[in-house]
């Protein structure tokens, strides 16, 4: 890769896209330093593409390198995101020909798109745009996810904070059931995000290794809910060790295929809004075997809780931003860098480039091989997968005050150029 | 105080009662470390008073020096913690007979009891039955509830580390929330605990401190709640920011005096049992205001999380434990260590000795000055005494495996003396 001492022409444009993480700022963090080392300008759009259509563009070079490093540590999204899914080029060709007008009005070379699945396939389909609009535009699908649902990369950033957050969220509040179970809650329920898949949920599993250890029950939603042999092994649990703790995700789903936490809404993408299979669950206990219960429900909480992010995962997440500026300046287009295992222990791994057109609107579900015959909990090839993705801490900075010092930009907006528009 | 060199005779007996806190382990550290510093054996009785009652007594001193410094960075209640009230003595005067039975049995000459004023309340009838008894016992109510509403002392043990949490959980939520609102979710809400007192909720608002910082409203057991304030608020505030971080206590009430959360169970103690009201508020804002929202329950994330405790929080339950077997061995009975405060800023504090009797069975609510006069926010007052609570990180050693190093007591039985009681 022979490149130019002089630093190349136009700006590179970043957007950050979906729901947020603890660590999508750690990627946003490798874009910009790894573009200002090559004397590449990063505008970065306000609220993910939204602010690429309304030519609502950030100066990052207006911010301080103290103020983009603390991005490594920050959570939330510090540009803004948005849930905004591109059309088809045949339904809404106008949207595609803005972006290209907004690239070309501000001299953006390179496109880095930080999202999942959904993400990818805009970023892919500007990339096609571009060309046949005779603009020259690489674009990068940079991972990210919680869900941990993106085709060939090993693992999303993203995941690895909020697989350790419930790891240790399981066995924290394990530790508290178990010591109040004689006259008390004797069943726990913790409530965890994942639609279709359910990598989080079976995180749950990292927090105990041994027959009797906690999550004592894992809900998938690659599972049909089988509500007599949950209530069975409740039952079971609860008479050999004295309590039981339940880690469900929110996508599970009965015979007829209905969300056991059906809240009837949907989102922009059209998905149904879940949040409150614990309390269903809790009820179930409660009426069929009489137990004191309790549960938690900790949605954003799990995937902001930057406090408590995996070193792995913090990590991967600015390995992908610095690569993903590395494969836009050497001029490819429409890949994403993705994470290569090389070894589970130690664990090792490489950041490759792959095809954003196998990665784009696919989803990654768990291996069969990786729960146990009766459903309810991982097997050990699980574990040899998820372990790594915990493992070490990401300490940050506090102030006198005893709260995480997380940074807030200055996002110092750029001249529009062009007339309005409204997407 | 002056002491014999020779250890005194006879064994302290520690017993951990009600809910448990992420520091209530540095208690029992602070209690096992003094009492075999002077030579003195520590019983812990397993599952709090119902262990005593059983005679089901934990010998701690098979335990190593590293497994006790290890309690101090470990969540939940090491012996077995239980919510049991003893009735007054004229209802069953066996029970209280049978507590000064097994206490003679196994020599114990000092009984520290850890918990809230249920608990006080249980050690200051101990020392009256034991003198009507003859039975010469010290009784030491040692200070611990998480939700801050012990008479006498300035703060309570376990309070600190679940401000910590609900202000970081505030703080790294809403920035999730802030940068994903112009799509999604413009209002969120957390609950926490609480179910009079509403010290927990108050410590949110330490997550900010500006007029457009979160969270925007808080809704406390101390005031009515007033539907259509709270609307109002929530709309002046997303149409303002853009988006709203409601933190609500689970225990708010309507005009009616009816919890908003009603779940219609009761602990044993007769206490409502609580849970839900985010989902109740959550659905209000939809209906009426039409927001996107979303909510979290942390429920028990909250007082397990040791992995984000409070130094301060941390430091006191250690100091209270330590505190009272010196009260203990020098005499003294019917008494609790309390905090008590000498400076907010810099923040210094120290230990005295207060009469148990000035700490049963009371509760001690918010001042009114430390509510805003919309009765949605914290004063200055309470930013001031809240404040130091949360000041500084109790880290925690963390396994390869990326999870906390807890420890796991041996907890081996002394053997029993008397026939079976049961309480």
């Amino acid at each position: 890769m022979k490149r130019s001492s002089r630093s190349p022409a136009g700006r590179l444009l970043y957007a950050q896209s979906g729901g947020v993480t603890a660590v999508i700022n750690a990627t946003a963090a490798g874009v910009i330093e790894a573009a200002r080392a090559k004397g590449v300008q990063v505008y970065a759009a306000r609220n993910g593409i939204l602010g690429a259509l309304r030519e609502e563009l950030i100066d990052t070079s207006k911010e301080t390198a103290a103020a983009i490093a603390a991005l490594r540590h920050t959570p939330g999204g510090a540009f803004g995101s948005c849930r905004y899914k591109l059309k088809s080029l045949e339904a809404n060709r106008a949207e595609y020909e803005r972006l290209i007008e907004v690239l070309r009005a501000h001299d953006i070379r390179w496109f880095l798109y930080n999202g999942g699945n959904d993400s990818a396939d805009t970023a892919l389909k500007i990339s096609q745009i571009g060309k046949a609009l005779g603009y020259d535009i690489r674009c990068i699908g940079v991972p990210k996810t919680v869900d941990n649902d993106l085709a060939v990369t090993d693992c999303c950033p993203g995941f690895g904070s909020v697989a350790k957050y419930t790891a240790v969220a399981t066995l924290e509040a394990s530790l508290d059931v178990a010591s109040m179970a004689d006259t008390s809650t004797k069943v726990f329920i913790l409530e965890v995000m994942g639609r279709h898949a359910g990598w989080i949920a079976a995180a749950a599993g990292l927090a105990g290794n041994s027959a009797d250890a906690p999550p004592h029950l894992i809900l998938f939603p690659e599972r049909v809910f089988d509500e007599a042999a949950f209530l069975a092994k409740v039952k079971a649990t609860v008479e050999r060790v004295g309590w039981c703790t339940v880690v469900a995700s929110e996508g599970i789903r009965n015979a007829e295929g209905q969300f056991l936490a059906e809240a009837g809404g949907r989102d922009a993408f059209g998905h149904a809004q879940l949040g409150g299979v614990a309390p269903v669950l809790a009820a179930l206990v409660k009426e069929k075997l009489g137990y004191k219960y309790h549960w938690a429900l900790p949605d954003y909480l799990q995937r902001s809780a930057r406090h408590l992010a995996s070193k792995t995962d913090a990590d991967q997440a600015y390995a992908v931003g610095k690569a993903g500026v590395e494969y836009a300046l050497a001029g490819q287009n429409a890949v994403m860098p993705v994470i290569v295992r090389t070894a589970d222990v130690p664990y090792r791994w490489k950041i490759e480039s792959a095809p954003l057109s196998k990665v784009a609107n696919r989803e990654k579900k768990m291996p069969a091989s990786f729960l146990t015959r009766d459903g309810f909990g991982i097997t050990a090839a699980a574990r040899r997968y998820l372990a790594p993705l915990i493992q070490g801490e990401a300490p940050l900075p506090y102030g006198k005050d005893g709260l995480p010092k997380y940074v807030q930009l200055k996002n110092l907006a750029v001249a529009k150029q062009l007339p309005a528009f409204k997407p």
